[in-house]
Formats: C-alpha cells, sequence, structure tokens
C-alpha cells in the first residue's frame, strides 16, 4: 500500500509504543495494563477492533512477559490487519461458552495492580476488577505522554488529515447556497469528506443563522436564508485512524458591519492563541491568549467554551486547551484552536484549526483563510 | 412528526420505564443507577446524547426522588430532543472547570450502593466509583428484563426496521454482479440502506467465495466472480433508534449442487429455529433446534458460531441465543435467528430473521425468501 493509504504503520513504531508504556507502567508501580478495542489499542498495537459484549482485550504486564492478546475467536481476521503478527504478541482466543476474564487473570499474577483503557465500557471492566485488587486505575496517566507527543508518521498523518478538510472546505461554494436546508448542505459534505481523501466523515456541523449560536448544534431542516452567518465544523479520519476537525464561518450574502468587526476580531483572538504556542508554555496559557482579545472587546461572554482539545486518533484526547490546565506544551503535541462567539437567537461564528507544537512554535495543518468567508 | 419518522415515544413510555427501573433497583437493593449515554438512556429517555470526555448521567435514585441529568450546558439542546422536559427530570448542568463527578455525588446518600450502565467507560466509571461503596454493579441486570420484554410501540419500530431491510435485500440484484468488488457492492447497499428508510447503515457485510466462509468479514476488494456464493448480512437503525439485521445469501450464477444441498439445509436448520420459539422454552433450546438439524447432516461442524443475539436499540443485546443460556422465553422478546454454515477457504452461507416471541410462537420482521437466491 501507498504512504497515503497505509492502514497502519510500520512494527517498529508499535514495537517503541508497546517499550514506553511498559516503562511508564513500571514507572508507576503498576503491573498490568488491560487495553480494550478503542483508540489506546489502536496506538499500541494498530488494531480496529471494534467494541463488542465479546471481550478483545490486549494485556501488557510489568514483568518483561510476551503481551497478550485475548480475542474471540470470530475476531482474529481483525486482529491479523493489526501488526499483532509483526509485534510476536501472543494470541489467546475464545469461543462463546469460555470465560474470556477467567482467560485475562491467568495472564496475571495474583494481586496485581492494573490499569484499563478508559474506553473499557463497565461491561468488561466490573469482571475484571472483580477478581483485581481493588478499583482499576486508568490508563491514560501511563499512556498520556506517548499517546500527546505525535511522532513523526503521525504528525504526516494530521498533515494529510488537515490538507484533506482544507479542500472540503475550499468547496464549500458549491455547497452552501440559499434555499437549500442545512441537511441538504450536510450531505454533500459527507460526500465531500469522502471524497477528499477520508475513509468517513464523523462530524458535521452546519450552523446557518440562529443555530449558529449554539456550539453543539449540528444540522437540521432549516432552509439557510440569505445573507445568514454559517459556521462549518467538520472532518473525519484519515489511515491510519487520525483526524481532521477545521471550522470556518461563511455568510451567504452581504455580512453585515457587526457580523464583519465581530468576526475579525474572533480572527484576531484565535491567531493570538495561536501564536502563544510554543514549548514550555501551559495549555492554559493558550487558552487565556484567546480570551484576552475577545474580554477586551467585551465579547468575553460571547466564548463559552474551551479554545480547544487534543487530536490524534481520538476527536478529542489530551492536552485540552482550557482555564486550569498548566501542562506545559512540548513539541508534537497537536491540538485545535477553537474560538468562537455565540449571540443566543442571533448567530454565531468559530474559526478552527489543529496546530502541532514545533521546536520554537506552532505548525498550522490547517490554512484555508481565517476570516469570514463571503459566498 | 409521522409515527414513520418520530424520534421517541410518548413521554408516559419513557416514564413507565422509569418507575420499573425503579422497582427492580429497590428489589436488588440497589441505592441508584447512573446511565451514562448509550442505549440504557436512550431506552430510559428517549436522549440520543453521545458519549464524550465530558460527563453526561442520569441519576435515578431509590429514594422517590426526582430523577437527575447531570450535563454539560453545551449539550443541554441534545436533552431537549429527549423526553426529559415532559419528564420533569432535574436538569444540573456544569461548564468546564466544575467536577461533575461531585454533581453526581451530590444527588446521592452517603454510602449509595450504584449499578452503572454496561456502556460506562472506564473514563467516567473510576471517579465516579472513588467515592461510593465498594465497585458499582451493573444496571444490566435492573434493566434486563424491561429491556429485553419490547412494548407495542418497540415492536412497531423492529417491523418497520425489518421491512426496510427487506426492501434492500429485494433489491440485490441492482447492486451484486459479477465482476464489481465487495466494496462497490457495499457502497450501493450502503445507499440503499438509507434509502429503504434507515438513519444509517450501522454494518454492511459482503462475504463473497471464501470470504464467506468468515462470518465476521466484512468487505474487501475482492472482485466478485462468476457462481460465487456470497453472504449480504445489513443493517441500521429506523427511528427512534431500533435495529434492522438481516442475512441472505445470494448465487451470482449457477449454484453447483453441494451449495444447493448444503444452503437447503441450513434452510431447514433456520426454520426448526424459529419453529422452536415460544413462551416458556428457553433460549438455548431454540440454539439446539437449529444446531441438531445441521449436526445430524454431518453439519454440525460448519456451525461455528451461536444462532442468535437479541436486538433493539443495540445491534446485540439480551438474550443471546446460546448453549447455555437457560432463560425462558417471554412475549414481546426480540432477537435473530441467523445459523450459518463456513467452509474454510471455500465458502459460506447464513440466513438470519429477526423474531418477535408472541403469545404462541414467534412473529418475523422478515420476510424474504430464506434460500439461495440465485441472481
Amino acid at each position: 500500500m501507498s504512504a497515503q493509504t497505509e492502514t497502519r504503520f510500520a512494527a517498529e513504531v508499535y514495537g517503541r509504543r508497546l517499550e514506553r508504556a511498559v516503562e511508564a507502567m513500571r514507572a508507576a508501580h503498576l503491573d498490568a495494563l488491560l487495553i480494550t478495542p478503542g483508540p489506546d489499542l489502536q496506538y499500541l498495537i494498530g488494531s480496529r477492533a471494534q467494541s463488542f459484549e465479546r471481550l478483545t482485550c490486549l494485556v501488557i504486564t510489568s514483568d518483561g512477559a510476551t503481551p497478550a492478546v485475548v480475542i474471540p475467536k470470530l475476531e482474529l481476521a481483525s486482529l491479523a490487519e493489526s501488526a499483532a503478527g509483526e509485534l510476536g504478541l501472543r494470541v489467546l482466543d475464545w469461543v462463546d461458552g469460555v470465560d474470556p476474564y477467567q482467560l485475562v487473570h491467568s495472564t496475571l499474577h495474583a494481586g496485581s495492580r492494573i490499569a484499563v483503557a478508559e474506553a473499557m465500557p463497565a461491561l468488561h471492566l466490573i469482571p475484571l476488577a472483580q477478581s483485581t485488587t481493588g478499583l482499576p486505575a486508568s490508563a491514560t496517566p501511563v499512556l498520556r505522554r506517548s499517546r500527546m507527543i505525535k511522532d513523526d508518521a503521525e504528525i504526516a498523518a494530521l498533515r494529510r488529515a488537515g490538507a484533506a478538510i482544507d479542500r472540503v472546505h475550499a468547496r464549500m461554494g458549491e455547497f452552501l447556497r440559499p434555499g437549500r436546508s442545512e441537511a441538504e448542505v450536510a450531505a454533500d459534505i459527507t460526500a465531500a469528506i469522502v471524497e477528499e481523501g477520508h475513509t468517513a466523515a464523523a462530524f458535521v456541523i452546519v450552523g446557518s443563522g440562529p443555530h449558529g449560536a449554539d456550539p453543539h448544534h449540528e444540522v437540521s431542516d432549516r432552509t439557510i436564508q440569505n445573507d445568514d452567518v454559517v459556521v462549518i465544523d467538520i472532518g473525519g479520519p484519515v489511515e491510519p485512524g487520525y483526524f481532521s476537525d477545521s471550522t470556518r464561518t461563511y455568510v451567504v450574502g452581504t455580512p453585515g458591519k457587526q457580523v464583519l468587526e465581530r468576526v475579525a476580531l474572533l480572527e484576531a483572538a484565535q491567531a493570538a492563541a495561536v501564536a502563544a504556542v510554543r514549548p514550555g508554555v501551559t495549555a492554559e496559557s493558550v487558552d487565556a491568549a484567546a480570551r484576552t482579545v475577545l474580554a477586551e472587546a467585551g465579547l468575553g461572554d460571547a466564548f463559552i467554551h474551551r479554545t480547544g482539545h487534543g487530536i490524534g486518533l481520538s476527536v478529542h484526547e489530551e492536552p485540552y486547551i482550557v482555564a486550569g490546565n498548566d501542562l506545559v506544551l512540548e513539541p508534537g503535541m497537536a491540538f485545535s484552536i477553537e474560538p468562537g462567539i455565540y449571540f443566543r437567537g442571533e448567530w454565531g461564528a468559530r474559526i478552527e484549526d489543529i496546530v502541532v507544537v514545533t521546536e520554537d512554535g506552532a505548525e498550522s495543518m490547517n490554512n484555508r483563510p481565517h476570516g469570514l468567508t463571503v459566498l
């Protein structure tokens, strides 16, 4: 497969991640990590396994044993698509009637202190925890640093994702017109997200007119009117599973003076936050950079959410760019910068890029014009 | 909205479900149910909320207090689409910076014994469990009977879902032809699933030739050959969230004698299992009815999975139609009957209907011809 379509990275990439996980687990005085399907499993072995009622679980122990995968026999084919074979993992497959939780416990020492993937559902967590010591810990602190700091292969994937969603925004004039419903526009955007290189559309927000004032509005049957301000927040995964996420604000017709002025302020706030990104500063200082611009212009109350979220194999992951987060940024961290302003019952605007922290600043994965785009 | 497109049932339907949940919780000596987004939340209040890193949680206590919903302020609009307002639920909204787990604890008495939704991720379960008594229990036993026994509104939704997926199978000749890839066929089926009334395609399996021998094969770039046997297993949700799931086996060209004979046996096995369904018999006896037909014909080893799974707001839920499950069937239970036969490296076949237990037998939601369909 070409680099554009590779469904997973080289086995050595996953091998390094597993090694780092063992080191971090030892430092945290944990004996085992239990990782069920989700972004952690995808990160560690490149497996796209889905979470089902039947247990699939990667078991990594701190004693140096070869990691094991407990997996339903029916799902063995999906495991073959991962790097499990090249990594030499032990495969413990099971069929209906076998107790898979006992199979996991057979790989652990008595009294093991375990940590579990955040995505693990209670369905599996409760039976797994019943014969270990106390409530399991979260595996997130163990994997946090490794997952937050993207390696070169991951940054390349985020660049491909960013370029793909930029191409969709560049085509917005094809889709967004007065007289069409938000749902019709969203259907076209969904198709374009796939056409431009994503494996799927993960989310499509078309917030027209007053709907733009609700940051989590998705789509509706509302017909787009002349001169509507429209928030378009879209994204999806590209191989091997890394997400795009970019928002631009459009006007279909002629923008009013207040809209122009306020969106220009929002653009300045977004740019200020991007300019604040560099190694050594805190996540909350980036949030403050955007917030200060809007507050000084009297729009502080209109910015009702955090500035951003980390991104990678999950649309939302650490680091969160939010007041109170004193995490110090390091090269390789990837997150959104997406201030917004919302005027209930009237209109809203949001501008969002994904950025990656570099040695001395930030590289933006999204490069479409940031200001109000008049269609 | 019309009955065809209602996105939730009448508030009284949810009111009855909440009452039953409280009764069952008291009988189980539990003090509170904590229900995060997923099918249980959809079942109890009609909410489509998605699970995010920000906590949304319905809290139902056994002390007679009004149930509460802890929800991010950003998600309030999604709650308005549920029956929460008509049900008079207490809404405790929170903004970034507030500890939502404390908000949940503020609704509980000290030392409460809690049960959590199976879908609750460790992300939320671990902090919620840290200040309650011991490891939480699963809410599934409390909700099991209520969720398993479908009411009239649910059965009507399952009928609409079944009819919609039958219409897709009826069109298979448009899609499935030699020279096309499984992926091309699947893309057309995906569109047809939506065209015929589903809100999305949840799964599309096109298992052609040797791929049909893997029950969990999805799709590939394999080109369909003349005379291939092809397993098509498809489904998706219809409003307000109930799933279809139906499998038929096709041949594109001329079937061989062995294929004809074996698929006829499989058809007999599937029919025997459907005929075995009635109130008072066990789930495992239905599994045995299909298995016996195949075993007596020497094909027992080719049937490598359980006979079926419950269905409703989840594609897979209780009751499972599997050896060892002595659950006694009752009117209103809904599940798949889907025996299959698999010949590694050669071909496979599966026939699947959703059935609902009636007062004296079973009603099938799927009514396309069951035998090998020659295209």
